[in-house]
């Protein structure tokens, strides 16, 4: 493709590799960053500012700490006429928000969330969701997809982030478990080399039932017979019981807990599993929705 | 292969998808259950007490609710002679004191743990670790084979549950992610099955950086950079604030910040994720180290 002018703002860990892919794929790129020592390296244009940094480029792209690093970064600066992509994790809200600001700035909006560890970053093994500016999506499509696997999810610039919260809670989740499994290993004198197969092969097995436990979620129908709420509030208690008499605990699994008991409170011990989404937000927020 | 006497003692609804599973191979099934209409539609023989199904059959299957309930069962019943392989979910300990009291009354102990859903007992599907007597798992191999996969763990009878509370804390990890991830998706406006295949491919993706993980923790050096314990600080916090905001809080992503924020003061956020196992059961034991 012709060389184009990007602009890269924020140069951490993700940053940095966006602009290296950008590089490799020889684009005028131009970057900034709060410290120009993580600029060494990189055949670039170093900008003394953010704002000319954001007036060399039609396209910038911005990966910063979070969203109000990327308020400061962006606000007062001269916008009209770019296309902002912005990369940096945060809120729905925060994206719309963002979107809003940028719209009565004469710029056009599209957020990204990135599946990638930077080191991917430009490789099949990237994948980016965007929402907001069709247009942008449009644009510069091929610039985009020089950083990974572009999927646009629609007008909404807080679509991208939503699914995005959803994902990394996800990701935590198996991520909190796992670690828990390995430290559980340790006290039993397992290796954790050991179990590791053994448990991504059930995590595996486990897939079916996700997609299972998603359709019932948005059918409403918590009918499946395969794992009650019975059945796993009784499997949630013994093993909290084991990992304590291990001397490993881990106040996740009574969180857990705490949602599956409020469903057999509510009797619904023999409804599926997934039923368990309906406890979520409602103690913390006092009413039964 | 030829038919032989086996016993299933409990006939919750696992230990009636391993009678039927014993039922299909033309085996002679005797089974009890405290409640004796769990047996309905069976065919196999009911007995009248667990002393009576015991004395039936060379091998007996134990699957009960918990630990307390086999206690109860078996306690005071005549098992010289007998094979008893206990399938029932527990800690290590609890599996090496029945082993301890199999062995004082004359009979042998191999305890199990099952990876299948009811539904998967004597399939392809379905798997099952042991660990315990070598005797046991040598002379009935052929009949614990209609159950599921074997795979024997050693002479330990606690070892199979040691393996099972590290895995089941594993998998309830990834349940409770899902549930949250699938709350915040309803909350966002997002279909849970559209999220489901996105969420389920990025954890696959996931899977070479857990190895990793596991070959820091069993060698003790956390140093890959693929994701700081700095990065994941940063990153937890910020989905912390996106779900509150969302108002579908999870504690659990609190727990782990918890041990992710230990590791941060005490200097190594720099190391690997991974290091993250050096905080279990430290806070609460109250000492370092």
């Amino acid at each position: 493709m012709t060389s184009e002018a990007i602009t890269v703002l924020g140069l951490g860990n993700l940053g940095r590799a966006l602009a290296e892919a950008f590089v490799r794929a020889d684009q005028a790129v131009t970057v900034w960053n709060r410290s120009a020592a993580r600029a060494s390296g990189l055949e670039a244009t170093v900008a003394g500012s953010a704002a000319e940094a954001v007036a060399a480029s039609g396209l910038v792209v911005v990966a910063v700490l979070d969203h109000q690093a990327a308020q400061q970064v962006l606000h007062g600066v001269d916008v009209r006429g770019r296309a902002l992509v912005n990369l940096t994790s945060g809120t729905p809200d925060e994206a719309r928000e963002l979107a809003g600001w940028a719209a009565a700035n004469g710029a056009e909006y599209l957020h990204g969330a990135v599946y990638a560890v930077p080191q991917t970053i430009g490789t099949d093994a990237s994948s980016i969701i965007y929402s907001g500016s069709q247009a942008v999506h449009e644009r510069w499509r091929e610039a985009l997809a020089l950083l990974g696997k572009v999927t646009f999810l629609g007008a909404d610039a807080g679509r991208a982030s939503g699914y995005d919260v959803a994902i990394l809670s996800g990701m935590y989740g198996l991520l909190g478990g796992f670690l828990h499994a390995a430290a559980l290993a340790r006290a039993g004198g397992i290796k954790v080399t050991e179990l590791t197969p053994m448990l991504l092969s059930w995590l595996e097995d486990l897939q079916p039932a996700l997609t299972t436990f998603a359709e019932e979620i948005d059918g409403g129908s918590y009918d499946s017979a395969e794992s009650s709420i019975a059945m796993n509030r009784s499997g949630v208690a013994t093993l909290i019981r084991a990992t304590e008499a291990q001397g490993v605990p881990f106040a996740a699994l009574d969180a857990l807990k705490a949602l599956v008991d409020r469903q057999i409170d509510e009797g619904h011990g023999e409804a599926s599993l997934s039923r368990v989404v309906e406890s979520f937000g409602r103690v913390s927020q006092g009413f039964a929705g």
